[in-house]
């Protein structure tokens, strides 16, 4: 009996013609997981086209929940974002894609699973360091960075696919790079690889207008939030994913939560791409407006840094450590009492608050306002600044003595 | 021959009424200083009221271009911002005008510096920090924080004014509190102090419009830095002053930089804003996509953090204190090579790239796109995720060997 | 019925004036608390010294053991270190004194609680922000800030007693100013109020020997923790107060743990203190020594940063904040594998590592020594070194092409 | 003519058997370089010895003043200290190492720069990096890590190079992996590579006494600093590295700087070692005492953090970077006051402080003792509090209304 491959498939040209050169370079029988994240491709007849191109067998695994819960969510309640703009769409969704591989890979028995990413970008390193975390054991392949591996295009791959019998209708133009799942789409490629030039986004955009095709009406949405976790949308109870589907539609609408942006990758250069994250945008800032009612300054500004780390934790692939469970500890606590209701318009690319209120809310209108009352009096506010300038105050008079001296 | 005090003066209401209070209670000589950081007042007449009001003399000092060099441009660079929202025009404006307090103050050889700042705000705290720092013997007089002072409406002080024989046509209706600069103006109080209201913004706004009310057409605007400072707008030479002035007539027609923030105050309480900052959210974004093409990713993330740290401080008022220094000794070395040209377009409140170029530029098409090439290979992209996600197997293998054991 | 106020009593001489003049300035009935966290002073005659002095009531609460498991523990495992020295002795106490004294104001229904530290250092912040966050409501008094205290010295303090009928046979000479607990005790005042002199520890030490005085033969340790909790010592099972108790007489016998401190204090001025921690800084080290197998290089760089965090908000008087368990849950998180076994040699002043184990240990001396194995190999170093220094041979091409054209 | 490389050349058995190697498989020119950072080796006859090993040239080159001055005291002035314990003794020569070898290359129009550094450990990558940052266009041969290197053990090396002609008197027993320099010594291998096994300094150390084996007598040290940089020792003044040197003695004799360490290596493993800094420590130390005096809280704290950065960026190799330069720019505007005079014991393995002075100090006797002064009352103490600890106690209130209508 032969060793078994579990291969992360798509239906697209790349990792269906994976499919023969694992098996003739490999000699494994090759176990197809189709991992959904919600990128809405195609999954009829990926079955088979999976069994047509050699595979033994096809898994559809529908992880939108899981990704939504155990790996938006604390993002989303962390604030995390990589180099202030990156909502890591992507990033996201891979260790939870690693972990259904390997979960595939043990079922079956497995010795080895094979991903179709590229040797320069950074999902390689997120699906093999969630599987180095969660399945030591086990041999990751990945063709692209194979020495057999020797399709440079994707004529390459048609035709190799074409000597191996596998005759299906794929174009040979390339596209943008994308990836899609619930919660973003990435576009990179063609002409957005020279970040001199401005996107046509009439070209680019999938999941919604640009801010000028937008509609010229505004639209207010509501949301709540318990402790932290998104909860209803205008009114309605929902669970995280049909949220953020509904936030989708709605932002893809009115032209929200699109970025173009050159960042850092964890292979060390630096790549430009644009962004969709509609509803994920939308989210995040529905959060943010809520936090600002309930933390303290002093957990605001260290959360800030937490959220940064788990933001650099997150996009390099180590989801599966100790140390993104120890950060996402700490902000677990600081969301208890993240509970509300916020109100904003959508309009045009904007997303323009419009109320917000919290039973936890540690505003107070009369400490606030200009008038003094119980809580504290003026004298209070000059003791404060009497201690808390007394550093700086008794440096000066110190500086002030020494100059003094010194013109003797 | 009486002491003297100098008193910030405004020409309004308030700081009107304190000249007569400081002479009774005091029995102080008052010198008025009138410091322009481009709040765009009537300077007209000004000499007059403040001599009708009981001061023997007035300064009227232009900071504008310190402001602008000295205080703003290390912000830009640093790209300091509050709470993920603010960009700090108050509070970078106190420091200049507490110097310039000082300066005159030596000058004229007065004992005391007086503000017309309340006692639950911040800018008592950023006064009276830059005075202790730089003139540490000068007494401080904040008259709303003093027992003698029983004013407590506009009312009041217009009495009181009638009452020393100041006879000014002020209005005793109150607006929002604001507070302007070249940078931004804030607006609080009214129906703001509400969170959980939507902000009229027909009402609020003075710099220009609203998203909604912008027109239909976005604008291209180039912008070009060297080493982290502006020095041209669509293809022009001016210096920073200009820059900003130019970019908030363009970004207050186009709904740019209008902010709707709670934010923590540095005396321990929440307080509810709108801030109007269309240049200068424009001028901060433009040097955030130019840095995006220059800055690796270490010096990036570090960046960020004191970004944070120089927030924190500036809205402290903790602007002449070795920790400002070394905060921004640092931002420049990462500013040195921050130098090229942006462009982008300004459309309803969305500012969105539209190319940018610098010849310091890390960017590498050819070592971003799908290819591999001479300064780096496949084996080399395995050979780094080997040793980068070593320590997450070594510790799963452990586990594994620990739980395998367990099982026997 | 008079209203009633609790007040922290220690049966000194301060604590004890403070009775009668509360009776007097205040009109309260007058319940007197003693908290034992292990500061080892005479507790019998107590009660009759309180009620001689005018209290209606004493308790005596033990919190030793809460002390240790609820506050110590936490900060030892995160390894909190004020200013790179300062093992926190006295402010980590501060927060369970608070609870407790809140804990009895609450049983007795008393309407404020009062407390004797002086209005120039950290403890009355550490109380007060700890009755502030337990108990809002209560009134906090604090007689040394109180106007309507006019005892200067320790003479006037025991005029004040007798002319109020209390004659208890107090000295009139002051020592230095000291705290102690369970932990450590700090030394302040006299002769160390000059940083340019040498303590003279003969007279200042109380729980051990200087290095010099201690024996000339090193004595052996061994201590196990598991989940970063020391749970026995030297093959004995104990409870943390019994092993910092045993710990403390080890380590003072060895001259262990003591530090002479400028430390800038949180209302802003420095002060100098002689702080002996025998036991503490012996649990700490070993603790660390353990946790160097076992916590990857990530999460140690970060547990470090957040250990800061924890030092700056225990010693402000932050516990009772939802910072401050934020923190410890990410500590916790980091603490799950910290488990085994440290051996080390106390001599003079020294703590030398003797040998570490723990089946989490991350160490393999496979790996580290100088051969290659299955993990890894040399390509694999070559392809690191490759992408981790990417962005700096980018860099520097690009410098050496703008070099090259300028040369032209 | 042959292509030229420049071998970093030692005279040891590793470095001498990579002459003929590199002419066997690369066809070079060899120009050896020893770089002198202190390591006191026998330099007398190394060229002879270079040449008859088949070497063109040998340079020997003292870089211990570029050493101290450009990579120790800025190391120093940060307090840049790698896991809470290394002090970077190798991490910090290796960047001046890699420069004198560009130096040379370029002097000598070499092609290649050629390294005797393992592939498991942190030295490759420091050097590659710093051959990198400062002529990327330079090739790097790291025969451990190349295919063509077949040499497993010194018996191999000896064999080697016998057979190439080389006839040296080399040991084939191999003893600890040692590197030195003027700021330590570190020592991996044999009985330290288990952890559990505790080392016998008998045999380890090189610089001096275990504490055990130092003198009975302590011995006072003072030391003067200007702007952060040591400059006099017990009141001589010496540029720094004979201040190192010096301290390097006295530190020795008495025990000084020996640490025991598990560490987390840059590629991702942890290894085990015995460092002997006995200067360092002392200076490091001397360092921090001065500080104490004259950093304010806020600068304190931060200082920290970038010093922590330094720490990771210098073990890491990434000394020619913008990020390293911008980190030491803050620190050096921390240090524009640290100067002043320290006094201390050394005493078995212990620094004893025994009174520092600086006529920078912000430390005040009359603002720290018990008593109130000009500067402070005990008003100010409570007003500040109360701010404080406002945002806790508005929580607080918060909190406990809501229970209240809880209970309703």
């Amino acid at each position: 009996m032969k060793e078994k491959v579990v291969l992360a498939y798509s239906g697209g040209l790349d990792t269906t013609a994976i499919i023969p050169w694992l098996k003739e370079n490999y000699d494994y029988e090759v176990i197809c997981c189709c991992v959904d994240c919600g990128q809405e491709e195609e999954l009829d007849g990926l079955e088979e086209r999976a069994k047509l191109s050699g595979a033994s067998k096809l898994y559809i695994e529908d992880i939108v929940d899981d990704f939504c819960d155990n790996y938006i969510v604390p993002c989303v309640k962390a604030g995390a974002v990589y180099e202030n703009k990156y909502l890591l769409g992507t990033s996201m969704a891979r260790p939870g894609i690693a972990k259904k591989l390997v979960e595939i890979a043990r079922k079956e028995g497995a010795v080895a699973i094979c991903h179709g990413a590229t040797g320069k970008g950074n999902d390689q390193i997120r699906f093999e360091l969630g599987i180095k975390a969660l399945a030591p054991d086990i041999k990751i392949i990945a063709p692209w960075r194979d020495d057999k591996w020797t399709l440079q295009s994707r004529q390459d791959e048609i035709d190799y696919c074409k000597a191996h019998g596998i005759d299906l209708p794929f174009s040979a133009d390339s596209s943008y790079s994308r990836d899609r799942n619930l919660w973003h789409i990435s576009h990179e490629g063609l002409e957005l690889e020279d970040p001199s030039v401005e996107p046509n986004y009439d070209h680019v955009l999938m999941l919604g207008n640009s801010p000028e095709k937008a509609p010229d009406e505004g639209e207010y949405v509501t949301m709540t939030f318990e402790a932290g976790v998104p909860v209803s949308l205008n009114g309605k109870n929902m669970k995280v994913s049909d949220i953020i589907r509904e936030l989708n539609a709605l932002g893809g609408k009115h032209g929200i939560g699109i970025i173009d942006i050159v960042e850092n990758r964890v292979v060390g250069m630096k790549s430009r791409g644009v962004y969709e994250t509609p509803g994920g945008t939308i989210l995040m800032e529905a959060h943010d407006q809520l936090e600002e009612l309930i933390l303290d300054r002093a957990t605001m500004e260290v959360k800030k840094e937490m959220a940064n780390k788990l933001a650099q934790i997150v996009y390099e692939g180590k989801w599966f450590t100790p140390l993104r469970e120890a950060v996402c500890a700490f902000i677990d606590v600081t969301q208890q009492y993240v509970t509300g209701e916020v109100k904003f318009k959508l309009y045009k690319g904007n997303i323009i608050k419009a109320g917000t209120t919290s039973k936890y809310s540690l505003y107070s209108e009369s400490l606030a306002s200009f008038t003094t009352g119980d809580l504290y009096d003026h004298h209070d506010a000059e003791g404060f600044i009497t201690l808390f300038g007394l550093p700086l105050k008794v440096r000066a008079m110190k500086m002030q003595a020494l100059e003094e001296n010194n013109d003797k």
